[in-house]
């Protein structure tokens, strides 16, 4: 640690863990993108908000970047440190700090994994709800950072709504002890709510208050054929108006074909278009006929062709399984990937062109879809053929890519619908915010962080 | 109309409303607060976004403030125009532009009355949840720029949650159209929630789209006498967790009192300290069941001493009049009113030690307590003795709200709840919010609003 600056750092701060090791730098310096190559001056491992404080502060006097650091599996380069910043990763700060029975509130530090949350919940009788794949090693700070999503949005919402307190550190190592937990609170603007999602660029958010909620009841998993995207959406409007539905996800006749490749097994003889993945409460036997009913009426509407239901626990992990493993079997294909949204009505017209445009340009491409339907996000995956380049095939997909912006726009929808823009979606944030929002966007980044030295390049 | 300003304001704008009537200028120049006295420039009655531009665009050339109006229901003074602003009323911007059935959005001007829009949800079988006694004169824009909740936050959390696009006119006239009505969308500060409960000091919230959801199963209505604060929290976690609520209010034995001399009929024989009116899901004979056995429980426990539980529609209205008809059964004794939260779990501590304080200091009032036990939102109530002059009492009042804005403070409590600071509660914005935050908030504010024109003075 022969740098100047960090040796004033180790002086101001004793206590403080650094290291310039270049397998940590290496390790810290990035997350799941593998496009740019990790160079921070340093990690550090504030074990406090203090020396969170402090960090920003010595930052700022000596005008070195800092990158708030989680678990970094995020897609879209928004923990990157490759420009000599500061990496300041959480993952000493891990702690649960509290429980509320009466406030049902969970008090966590950062750096806690998500799947720690659940599990803190769970042995509390109660259920914090946001869940999506990366639970095991993100971290509760990127999730707020990133407002993130996942597979029960449509009954739970985003990370947003489970927010009932913040605190944070902004960039100018100011500590702010936003909404305190509380449920109504009409005292000006929410700065708690521009920190969700603001992707590390205006402070660090340095504890949070999370509401939990009642544990739903027992649940049935419902797979469903479909023939087409139309009936899809009928299938999709009757669900929500018939059921309690937890979770409403669709995946596509290839999809299937690379999951079944990849060792699953086949749930239908005959192949289809498009499949459902349904769960939804299933409390008694009322609500179990009200989910047959339904699938009868789909059958009888033509909007279903076939269909299986879990009697237990193993056959409902086993349906999931069809729509949980397309990511891990596409990987080998080294697929170029997008998350985007529409409008839930806007699916169908927006998958049907973009399809259309894919087929005239590329035809030789395995185009693989698959999502959330109850929230109108759909990830979109391309398989390199085997026989192409894979120059040739990186260039084509930006060619994919700026199809997809200029279609997402004639759709009012959004490049990123649950990954953050980052460092990959930074040149097309304009396709999705106008000028003016752009422009007020830096205009608040700079007043919380005047010297801009939080996460920058990321975003904005 | 000789003042040149308006002049220009019609010429620039010929087809724009303008009156300076003096019954306009008094009635469109204030809201439900009457301590200010009017004295608007002009009331302006923009028909279209393209008027409202151009009214804010004129008004930052001839450097006049504006004050956005809507039903003028607020009780913090935040419409309040007193000092030479054009008043700009929503009034004929009230129509419904569009409803999406899959989307489950219904797209509306800012002007209407929240009443209309909940007739427009039920017409479509759906159900727009937000919902308070304004209902029939508050506008839905006022409910955004206020955040407004009421009495179903509990189970549909407030305005924010069912906000899914946003348009905007900014303090220079620029129009924002914020998120579209898309359900997941990561791409920068979601400037929607920044807008919502700015209370018209960044801009003018010109469209809405709002997410509506299915209406609730019949329910049921119970009261039950509960013989001290510490039980109630204890009825409230049983119900919580026994019942799927809509709604779980208390108001104490004074309430009552003025209730039943209002013209309540009496509930049952004794009176008792507290009292609870709770409305739950019951949807078929298990949920009565389930409802019956919670009464029982918390009977058997020493935590209610009576109760009555609705078997009509008719039934239910009358138990919730008690609830609801506290405010008009008070109105006659003028009283001192305040709107407060904290966390739900502070509640019994937080009123225990207020009124021991009010106790102490003036035992000759009569301090009525009632609100929202499943928020923390506490509304209190001070009634003026017959013989007590009203300069006095006024005075009196005041050192009531300094003692009220301490003890907030000690219990990590807002000052606003529900009805925003406005004029009224400006000068205890920073007991909940600290000076980093206020100068946050004043920062963002110039970015949005360059020349301070939008309904400067209010909040901050």
């Amino acid at each position: 640690m022969t740098d100047p600056r960090l040796s004033e750092l180790a002086h101001l701060l004793p206590e403080l863990k650094i290291s310039t090791d270049p397998g940590d730098l290496e390790h810290h310096g990035r997350d799941w993108t593998r496009r740019w190559t990790p160079e921070p001056l340093a990690i550090a491992w504030p074990s406090s908000i203090e020396e969170v404080q402090g960090v920003v502060r010595w930052a700022n006097a000596q005008g070195v970047a800092v990158v708030p650091s989680g678990g970094r599996t995020g897609l879209s380069g928004g923990a990157v440190a490759a420009n000599g910043e500061l990496v300041l990763s959480l993952d000493r700060m891990n702690r649960v700090l509290g429980f509320d029975p009466i406030d049902r509130t969970l008090t966590v530090q950062p750096g806690i994994a998500l799947e720690a949350v659940h599990n803190a919940a769970r042995e509390r009788g109660l259920l914090y709800p946001v869940d999506f794949a990366a639970r095991g090693s993100c971290q509760i700070g990127g999730n707020i950072a990133t407002n993130a999503g996942g597979i029960r949005v449509i009954r739970y919402g985003n990370t947003r709504q489970w927010i009932a307190g913040l605190k944070v550190v902004t960039g100018t190592g100011d500590v702010l002890d936003l909404n305190r937990g509380l449920v109504k609170n009409a005292s000006g603007y929410d700065l708690r709510h521009l920190v969700i999602g603001s992707e590390g660029t205006l402070g660090i958010v340095v504890e949070a208050t999370l509401s939990l909620t009642s544990p739903p009841p027992p649940s049935q998993v419902m797979l469903l054929a479909v023939p087409a995207m139309d009936a899809l959406m009928k299938v999709f409007a009757e669900a929500r108006h018939r059921l309690r539905l937890e979770a409403f996800e669709f995946f596509t006749d290839r999809a299937l074909h690379h999951v079944l490749a990849h060792g699953a097994q086949r749930p239908f003889d005959e192949t289809h278009p498009f499949y459902v993945v349904t769960e939804f409460d299933a409390a008694d036997e009322r609500a179990e006929a009200d989910a047959l009913a339904f699938f009868e009426f789909c059958l009888g509407e033509g909007w279903v062709v076939d269909g299986a239901i879990s009697s237990s626990e193993g056959q409902a992990a086993a349906l999931w399984r069809l729509r949980e493993g397309i990511t891990e079997s596409l990987a080998p294909h080294k697929p170029y990937k997008n998350d985007v949204s529409v409008r839930i009505s806007a699916v169908p017209a927006f998958m049907a062109e973009m399809q259309d445009l894919l087929s005239a340009e590329y035809p030789h491409f395995d185009v693989v879809w698959f999502g959330h339907i109850g929230d109108g996000n759909l990830h979109i995956n391309v398989l390199k053929p085997a026989d192409l380049d894979n120059a040739v095939f990186v260039g084509q997909c930006e060619h994919v890519t700026s199809m997809l912006v200029e279609t997402l726009a004639r759709h009012g929808g959004s490049i990123s619908a649950e990954h953050g823009i980052g460092l990959v979606k930074k040149p097309w944030l304009g396709s999705v915010r106008s000028e003016v929002e752009i422009a007020l966007m830096r205009g608040i980044k700079a007043v919380w962080d005047p010297n801009g030295i939080m996460n920058p390049g990321k975003l904005l």
